[in-house]
């Protein structure tokens, strides 16, 4: 049973994201339609790329991710398929992938040429369905595109590392449910400039000198219960997805605060690591 | 394995969509149910009838559609189910299948009679989803309801057309999550009205004397990119379904903000579309 | 095909929720899962409770229902998996199986114990899963975790009788997505205590002498639609899960206000049933 996820940017209340989930139906009954998520903010692609990396490895290779952002075909802006990972992914050439695949490298890449004479205004229900339906059921890309050597790239994402290598600065690339700060700076960045130095993160007017390994690393559970600091505590830590981010301890935007508004941190807001030498 | 989709009023947190989900799977194992929306504004009939009626064509013939608002059974508010374009409608006798069958007449209606004589507080987990599985088990409408000659109409949402039949005047219908403002007055008409006359439509303070195709047609992809108007240019189109939109290119209401509130327009506010002689 | 609902606070827009769902693909490729809630407020269990307890019942038995609120573990937050009613429960022992449990003794409890030694910032993911799947592929608990007689108590939330009995002290335990104010009391509670006496229910400065079984019930149907008071009616009734709800009949939070903000009544705050002997 082939499985299809949707990341779009269509909301959960408009008609769109049904009609895309009949028309995937009605070509392919069996198929198993997954939402990753409806909620990317209108044509948001960093916000998409960063909830496609973190979420499309955990689905079984040959999974078929459908990226419904900022997908209208223009002059600019074609339709891309793309095998990666042993996965496949159908949107726009608009610097998605760039962002997904920066670490990795494309299998496969292929120009959507499957469009015919007439305009559409909902592509991801005309084309992507028809591709990712053909995917499902074992066609080739070739089928229906026409192979291209590299996709757009997106590069002013990527944090800055100062000439001597002791100072990284990074920036706010996604904000989650709980409010808490993820940060484009990697695990794997951090360790390999900091090797192992002492540092300063700065986040506004808050610094940190640890980043933790978890949430509850930050909470010292040998002391009594009612003298720690625990609900609203400030710490930094690896993220699930191992990226450094700056979290409120059992954060809650309604009670305690988030780190995004305690913080005053905003998406694409610089923080700032010096490591000492 | 019979399709079973769902658009309610619920949302998403409380346990009503979750319990629904599972009475089905407890009446029919190989269910495969699909969420159309559970965000209608609630009691919003005309909000629900576009959601539906803009999606359940591309579901496959014979799907079962599950409609959760305003079902409370009242001696004013039967049930009813519906064959109708050979899909199946499951709902509150209340007008939502007067819009959704506005251009299509009904197969068959009945009034569901299988309510025992229990209350209940909970139609659509009570009597909808043993009507759905009914049908879903190939259980005729016969069976489960008596059949009556017409349903509830709601006229009051149509276009108004002069006798001149030189302007139309319509209304917004609904607001999608761009923010965007969807007319109720449709590609059919607008051509029947108009006949390739030329036009000025009228929302608000704006006027537009094009609708185009799609939401780039209005972007001049030939002049160099710094010197063209994207982002929040103003424009007419006709949407995917097919009725005119009054929509900002790539809106996004958290930024360079959404048709709704740049030109202030609201559910049933007026436009008026005015055809030179 | 064996049923893993998801209940959670990780919001629909997040990375998490899709990839729980495809690591559950990738260890069990035929699982039905099915989403109960994702927004859960963050961290409340007991918001998280009252919507597993009144959905999980619905869904087959030898559902596995996995709920991801407050499950980061730490010595004071072990996990747990639990039958009970011949569903299995999957959550931290953080209290929230307490008030699921709290009229049904559990057949089986068990502190999972298949943590290996890395740390993990999303137990749900890199946990929860893999003890879902294994019950779905008809492990037993005993595998993965060690037998425990009890279960974390939460007791707060009880409602308080008086000692001549003939009053109750109730509170909200829950805000629907309607606005309407569900109180801890149930149709039982208040039945074994009232015995059928006359009442008075105080909310804020709101008094209620009748609870009506249905939403409709409250309006006089036999009088001309035009004298009745529908739309902002005030009344009380026993809802579908049973308990007593301060509603708003055909309530809407945009527009004719919902019992929440027209009581002026927020989570625990307290109603109060007084007998007359």
């Amino acid at each position: 049973m082939a499985i299809i996820t949707l990341t779009t940017d269509f909301g959960l209340k408009d008609p769109s994201t049904g009609a895309v989930k009949g028309a995937i139906l009605s070509e392919l009954e069996s198929a198993n339609i997954v939402d990753i998520s409806h909620d990317v903010s209108p044509f948001h692609i960093t916000e998409a790329a960063y909830i496609i990396k973190n979420s499309y490895s955990s689905f079984p290779k040959g999974s078929i991710h459908l990226i419904g952002v900022d997908s209208e075909i223009t002059p600019e802006n074609k339709h891309i398929a793309i095998q990666l990972d042993d996965h496949f992914f159908i949107c726009a050439n608009n610097g998605i992938m760039s962002l997904i695949a920066s670490e990795i490298k494309p299998q496969k890449i292929v120009e959507i040429n499957i469009h015919d004479a007439v305009e559409t205004n909902f592509p991801v229900l005309d084309v992507f369905v028809k591709v990712a339906c053909h995917i499902a059921r074992g066609g080739t890309l070739e089928v229906i595109g026409k192979s291209i050597p590299t996709i757009k790239q997106i590069k002013k994402f990527n944090p800055f590392i100062n000439d001597s290598q002791d100072q990284i600065i990074g920036h706010v690339m996604y904000i989650d449910n709980y409010g808490n700060v993820v940060t484009n700076v990697s695990r794997k960045l951090f360790e390999n400039v900091g090797k192992g130095r002492a540092f300063t993160l700065n986040a506004r007017s808050t610094a940190f000198t640890t980043i933790h390994e978890s949430y509850s690393h930050a909470i010292d559970f040998d002391s009594p219960k009612e003298q720690r600091v625990e609900e609203g505590k400030k710490l930094a830590i690896f993220n699930a997805s191992n990226y450094i981010e700056i979290a409120i301890y059992k954060s809650n935007p309604n009670t305690v605060g988030s780190a995004s508004t305690l913080f005053g941190l905003k998406l694409m807001d610089t923080i700032n690591i010096k490591f000492t030498s």
